[in-house]
């Protein structure tokens, strides 16, 4: 039985104290400055809004302003927030840590760095603690299919816990594993969140050949849709994957496991990121797409501009070709560059075709 | 220009003739003793009652009776079959049979023969040749994501055509291409087959989680489906292609790229095997649910029976260890053995444990 703290009240990061009240912890669930209502509500009813459940058993609630009191004693610290908020999340977290403590990210994204340099969010955030403190906590991410309201419904899901220290993953997998939490660990931090950035923009793929079907009259006569031409942009969304993983100097059988494909699936069953490639099939500009979608956290555009900046410097090191990537290559045209949308599909596959995949 | 059978008037066969009409081939579309229905409303209607559809321009339809006609000066035939008719097709066709002919296969399907071996149903089809004519035909399949009714829509389609005959398989692809039906080739045969047949079974994994929702009383008051189980039973699909295509000796990499996870997507879009799988998943007995889709071919069964056949003897060999494929043995332990269905969760993704995903 830990103390342990949820900074950023969210989906994701609350759900996790289900698991968490489950196995007897003392639970903190600490709003930022944006979850405001949602802890007011929760102090209140002891409801959340968003997941529209009420909160298990021992969690207190707080707002940002009880952070130093809701942090004291704790040993893990859920970091719940999303990829704009991790350097707000190191620069808050920082003061108030303690050698020794483990944090733990539900965030999915990546940075670019300076000229060419891929940064993993957990090492974003402890970028921002003070240097003294840095290296003695310890950080790791959560990766693999998990949609938040399920989680907190109690259904069963299957995740990764990445740290590249064995040790504190162990104990962090001990402490949220439940008979529906299912955590596999590993050390390979770097493969874990490379899927976990990338799964956001390929989604988009899926996503547009919803819209895509939409555009063209939807389901025909003869009842039939675009799974075909979803299943080629799902697929070729693996194999890009898993071609990121192998020139990044990851592992490429990531891409066929649950960080990859199964995070590919689960967020290609809807959400944000299937509304905003559904726009984008529809023929919506991206920009357009934006005000459709107003106030909603884009992560899939995040990666996808982290990427549009990312791949002319992997081409300039000669990690990467032209041929490389044409899905994500579109995303960016489009995304980035205002293009008109056309799916590259002569392109994709390029594994197959030099026998290679 | 050239001309072209496709013996078998089933779905998938029958689809293939829209992208062979758009690029003006002569087709003689000829029905097995099971399509004679089918065959009647073609000649009568030109319509064909199972692809709700009127046949495309250049497609001259054939009974069983009249096959030795519709045989003659044909440059292709495509096996439009499915997996339990792949010797009758064999037998059928060798006595017709000319050198220098393409034989290409839409069937899906492995059979184990003798004690331990692993037969592809293309090499099926060529064992029930005549020995003379045998090695003067090319034989050649087609896999990756294609609903039948969505190719016959001109529904963009991307597919890999397979034959350890490089020439055969381009001069295949040129025949079929068309702006919607994009095709791969590879001479890598034994992988395309492999992940072929093996997306069935697991496409049961899917379906399963369907039946598991249903019987949980459904999506729950706070919106929450099974997404997440649906997704890890999907990944682990996934990877058991990919342990599969390992051990016996094919490309792993196939297992992400469009044969594997493709395949894998796109049957579990719906159709035959997610409602077999969804029909175990609430509580059913294989015998149940076989009964209650009586008359029905079930290909994922036929897989799962070799499968569950061919690892014993993998095992004895030391090719496999009994912790491999924990998805594919709880299918087998349904299917063949009529045990309790429960998600061996926990045993799978062991490559990740093992940190060799």
């Amino acid at each position: 039985m830990s103390n342990i703290a949820i900074v950023g009240a969210g989906l994701m990061g609350t759900a996790t104290a289900w698991p968490l009240s489950d196995n007897n912890h003392n639970l903190r669930l600490i709003g930022t400055h944006l979850d405001a209502d949602i802890i007011k509500s929760c102090k209140e009813r002891r409801f959340h809004p968003r997941l529209k459940r009420i909160l298990p058993e021992g969690v207190e609630p707080f707002y940002i302003e009880e952070l130093a009191q809701a942090l004291e004693d704790v040993e893990i610290i859920v970091g719940g927030v999303n990829s704009l908020g991790v350097r707000w999340l190191g620069r808050t977290l920082g003061p108030h840590l303690r050698p020794g403590q483990l944090i733990i990210s539900v965030t999915k994204g990546l940075e670019l760095q300076g000229e060419d340099q891929l940064v993993l969010l957990p090492d974003l955030v402890a970028r921002a603690f003070p240097p003294l403190i840095r290296d003695q906590v310890t950080l790791a991410a959560i990766g693999g299919p998990c949609i938040a309201g399920e989680l907190a419904g109690r259904r069963h899901s299957c995740v990764v816990f990445g740290s590249r220290d064995r040790e504190a993953v162990e104990r962090l997998a001990s402490a949220f594993r439940t008979s529906y939490y299912h955590v596999w660990t590993t050390t390979d931090l770097f493969s874990l969140e490379i899927c976990a950035a990338l799964k956001n923009a390929f989604t988009l793929g899926v996503g547009i050949v919803a819209g895509l079907l939409e555009r063209s009259g939807g389901i025909d006569e003869a009842e039939a849709c675009m799974h075909n031409l979803a299943a080629a942009a799902f697929a070729e969304g693996c194999a890009e994957i898993s071609t990121a993983l192998r020139i990044l100097g990851g592992t490429p059988g990531f891409a066929h496991a649950l960080p990859g494909v199964g995070d590919l699936y689960v967020t290609s069953m809807g959400g944000r990121t299937v509304r905003l490639g559904r726009l984008l099939g529809l023929g919506h500009s991206y920009a357009e797409a934006r005000e459709l979608m107003a106030g909603e956290t884009l992560e899939s555009v995040e990666i996808v501009r982290v990427m549009g900046k990312a791949l002319p410097k992997l081409e300039a090191q000669g990690l990467v070709s032209s041929e490389d990537f044409p899905l994500l290559r579109l995303l960016v045209d489009v995304i980035v560059h205002a293009k008109t949308l056309t799916l590259p599909l002569d392109a994709f596959f390029a594994e197959i075709k030099q026998g290679t995949p």
